[in-house]
């Protein structure tokens, strides 16, 4: 059976492909060369499966959509606290390529802008490092995250380098404020470097499917940046991504993303994919055209908006049955807050009235401290209330399970008998 | 039992309630004159469920967390077109009181700011609509999010109109670029009367849970907005709604939020819960120093950042099972574009080579247009290879499952037999 | 014989008179009627000599070109410390009608913008004046500065009112900082009066002869403001007074100048003359297109560029002769800084040595403080030198010749003997 | 006899010695080491005697008061019109070094801020200038002004070069916009080498007195720029010279100026003198903290304010007197449109009726084309009336006096009779 999927990514390409608008970037001989026609699309999910339609193997610079990449590799290199007196994390307002300081501290408004991105990528590696170390650093993250080599577009670079006035200048300022140390022309060398690697969106894709997978790779399951660092990096995304526009983007859209002038653009749904989308003519704001209506057609078809309201808690309590003169209570999916809620207000509304209560976690995916701390705590004022407590617990989910005052519940080793 | 998520309330508020930092606004008299030390929260789930802890139950004028439900109004009296014409989503990286008004257009940035607020609350009812028929849609509205008759505090209403210079300031200059039409000062009359309606954090949290459940009151199960206006108005909320610190807020705290100069402070975090807390004492950006820190708490704690990457699509797929000849696939839960992805992911890796496949949605909650229309999709195809396809539905959760061609599914009508 | 003057004044206007480019002022009904081809100018003498052309008695609202004048009323009822709080001197570099605000102080940035003119009114008089008062006093202090008597324009002025909303929101702003503490609507209301007053060119071009004649009116020799009022209010004119091509202005035409929306165009040329334009259809900075071109006309023809440099002091010594065995230092003009020091030069350069010197001032205009003090110095010196110092000063320029010890040259009362 | 001038200017030094605010420049390792106590002062008049006092002939850096010395040189060098393209006049309202770039243009604002400056130095000789022929060009012209040869301070810009971030921010942003050409780091190296040209106080008088007196050198008397290019040079400083605070120096000292961080200070005052001074402690804004005080007293003191209002028109007419049956019109001093107005004010008024009319210019310094359109179209009047005109005018101030008719006046080549 062919995948529907990839053929609605074909379909979305379709329905935009027609649009022509927009130009290639014009300010770099070597981008400007592109072929202007060139369009492609991925979605690579949380478990690690791609789609791809067009162009999906067809490499292109990452430019700024590496600005992301690099800044969750320096939270990791240097920890917050370091990155974020250098950077700030408020949207600008302004286009990308404006200066955009904060008025006392100095520092670039957010990694998303040229100036943030040019801090960010010097803070790569460590204090000393060069040129070739910090470059050989995103390189190499970037390939991690993308699982495959990446290589520098060597004449792409060279041409930004010969061009660079703009970035020069910012770096040249960061330095007078003190926001970076090393030569100015060093770190923009270096920053362009890393906007020249090469990727394909169906990098672009797992990369971002590594992000919104709490930093877990989705193919390779390695934990290539901690939970934290992956949920700060999608959250400057969100908020500072689209530059100027990132309101009209996140209330029309609302899927973190980020646009490279190459025509690349990266969108990121939390728990959900990392999506790929390339077509190289650009709006005035530098995004690329027919990319943002592959994700205006993605946005509508899928309910992807973050702000999209799908009942998360309701599913959890998969069943509350008495069998053999015992309550079960069957639990299924992810326990957060709201899910172990709905777990405590059926325990609060039981009135079978057993003396035994089971708990079956044999369908349940994953506990978060919360939901782990507020389920046992129900099951501890059970125990008060004079009753037996038996988990059933095959994969270990709900490891060591004190109710707080050193007791545990009865653990039943055998197989869930609620289904 | 009483509840553990209450007592994890008071324990935030027991963790915060030292802290007596910041002033309570000064610049109105009545407001001035609150009581600091109240500190109160509540939880409305989006299954109606409301926890509350400390002074749950004590009222305060709402201010401008009456911003984002009078944009919910309007966007409901006048539509999408007329509403963005008069006002922008764009953050505005300035002060709530700051006129920020975009360069070409005039309009006020966004509808959190107070120039927004203004123009938003002139759109409601209708051109020609009256003080009275304005204010009384406000709180009208306002009743029915928080399932009770909320009221005027005319002293606090008093007592701001009689400092509302900067109001009427932006008043006045919104009519003079034709944002507004109407008199100024009767704009800012209406406006602050908006303002003065008392609220407690109980129905704080339950009018954000009324926004967080795709327009469905909680409680009364009623529409109360269209799910549209009710993402719009979330994401407008994410964007602008912290005002000069958006970016930090949603790094840090990343649940779309509210705050008002009476100590209030709403968050609502799409498909979870709506979120009250109060504490008169203010920080010089104008947000409650305690309501912040409880925030912050809340959402260290429960895992409720809107990044915070939880795996969505895994559990949709319940089951694939081969019982008495047929494989049957059991989904469970809300079939989004992930889920349907899962599950079409599983027809294409079945080998059971059955002839007959049973697709048994009997658990599902919700199916949304891109799910189901995937889903009949691979049935499609599973068709086209030969195999016969059943449908058990009880609940008509996939109404007229037409396979595309003219033909359906054997619908099963009894009890799915498949957990 | 007919004044070559007035002939030239009639060939700047016949140069500009076929530009009928930009546009009548449109945003007030009453303005928006005005007879676009009215044409006219006037130049006033620090001797109170006037000549005219074209439609130099055709009455306009004086609109902008108030503030000058009504600062330098503002100086007189209230003083340069109360002024200055209120109202700052710095160059705006933005529309007039900006709000333009200094960031700590909130004073507008100076008077010549409307937020500065607004705050200026509501100087007038002191702090409980009434809106009649103010206006009373403005109008009267205008008329004795055209020594006629001015009247209001109520016409233009109630269509004014009528869409006074980006004043009355600067009006409601400056009370929110407590840069006014009346009613906003009645300083707008006492302001718009003001601008209403009705002038001639001829009346325009006298009331800027008072200021650069030190505050001397020209004609009735009343002092109608102190020499310090009349050079503060020329140099905020000078620094401001074109608004946003303020240095454009100044390079080009290096005139002090204040244009007013009804086509009004002043000019003030310190210690030469005030010159008055009217043309009512205006650029798009809202200034007087045939009026600038007649200003350029003026500088250019005239040298009257402020930063023309006319060598001043070489005049004042008129002569030096050796007569009856006296060496006659024969002085006239006006005696600055400048013309004393080439007295001093003089002075030091005298090889005559004759017994007696005699000072002969009985050409002098004026002795400034610090020329008085530069030449007694010098007389002092010579008398130390052993030499007898006479002084001829039959109109008194040099009254109290103290020459520093108590002592006195000389006083011959009779005619100067030198020319 | 000494000179009380010197002695005065000595007392003002003695008056601001004990100021010992503000702090010596500290950014500059080399400047950082002058001696912050040092304190001269010079004046030199238009005609080129140099009173000086205190520290006179201590060198320091020149700093930004090269910039309007080497405005003047581009202006010479390449033109107005590509002067103009390059950098406007409009003064900035923001701090020296602020990139300050109007919005459309890009152009730096004006030449006073560093922007401007780096855009006007590399204007210097040509488009494809070194480095060396640029600084030479800035070496030799002000050592010309300054009529000795200035030398580079070697420490100091090589001190400057080291820490020049913004400075080489600011050109790569320049060379971005296409505002300059060349490379970005020769440009502020030639512009630093320019800054860091040694002067005393007695240079910048003398610098500053040629172009007060219309571009001719006040010792040489060579005509060191065109009288357009002394205007414009002149009217730049007073607009922007004083950075943000130009409107608070233009009303209290009324004095063009430029001030540079070396703790030098330049004023100019048309058709007077020029004015130097140098204390290295500076104030927030970078200003010389004593150099500021002197000029406040030297303003306060000599009624230098450009807007002082001394009449300037009233001693052109000599006298007016009949002799042997003539009647003689006797000028004195420059005879501009003021001048020459009261002249054809005095035609007019003349009731003599003797049949011959002597125009007797013998004491005339010099007469401006206005004035010499003005006076012979009065004496064309005289002619029209049937009376005789003679010119008396022994160093042909008024050559080739053709009435407009192809007719000129008798011209009596015998000394004047009248004084």
């Amino acid at each position: 059976m062919h995948s529907p999927i990839a053929d609605y990514l074909q379909e979305v390409l379709d329905t935009v492909r027609d649009d022509t608008g927009g130009e290639v970037a014009g300010y770099i001989p070597e981008l400007a060369a592109a072929d202007p026609d060139v369009l492609g699309m991925a979605v690579c999910t949380v478990d690690g499966r791609v789609y791809t339609a067009g162009d999906a193997d067809i490499e292109f610079s990452i430019q700024s959509i590496s600005k992301p990449f690099a800044y969750a590799a320096a939270l990791t290199d240097r920890g917050f606290a370091t990155v974020r007196a250098a950077v700030g994390v408020e949207p600008s307002g302004e286009a990308f390529n404006e200066l955009s300081l904060e008025a006392e501290s100095r520092r670039p408004k957010n990694p998303m802008i040229n100036a943030g991105a040019i801090a960010t990528h010097q803070l790569l590696v460590g204090p000393h490092a060069t040129v070739a170390e910090r470059f050989e650093r995103a390189r190499s993250f970037f390939s991690t995250l993308a699982d495959r080599t990446l290589e520098l577009d060597e004449r792409v670079c060279t041409s930004e380098l010969a061009t660079a006035d703009r970035n020069l200048s910012i770096a040249h300022m960061l330095r007078n404020y003190g926001i970076i140390d090393d030569d100015p022309h060093e770190v923009v060398e270096g920053y362009t470097r890393q906007c020249s690697i090469k990727v394909t969106v169906r990098d672009l894709a797992t990369m971002g499917a590594a992000l919104v997978n709490g930093g877990v790779h989705p193919q390779t399951g390695a934990q290539v940046v901690t939970p934290a660092v992956a949920r700060e990096t999608l959250a400057v995304m969100a908020a500072a991504g689209m530059y100027d526009s990132a309101g009209e983007w996140f209330t029309r859209v609302g899927i973190p993303a980020k646009s490279g002038v190459a025509g690349g653009l990266l969108g990121a749904l939390p728990g959900q994919c990392g999506i790929g989308v390339v077509s190289p003519r650009l709006d005035r704001h530098g995004n690329s055209v027919r990319g943002i209506k592959a994700f205006h057609r993605l946005s509508d078809d899928m309910g992807m908006h973050l702000m999209e309201s799908e009942p998360h808690g309701s599913t959890v309590l998969r069943s509350t049955t008495v069998r053999d003169g015992e309550t079960w209570f069957a639990l299924q999916g992810a326990v957060q807050f709201i899910g172990a809620e709905s777990v405590l207000a059926a325990f609060q509304d039981d009135t079978t009235a057993t003396g035994t209560l089971v708990l079956d976690l044999s369908r349940v995916d994953r506990i978060t401290d919360v939901g782990r701390r507020m389920v046992l705590e129900g099951l501890r004022r059970f125990v008060l209330d004079g009753r037996e407590v038996v988990l059933v617990d095959p994969d270990g989910k709900l490891p060591n399970p004190d109710l707080g005052d050193g007791t545990f519940p009865t653990v039943r080793a055998g197989t869930a008998r609620g289904r």
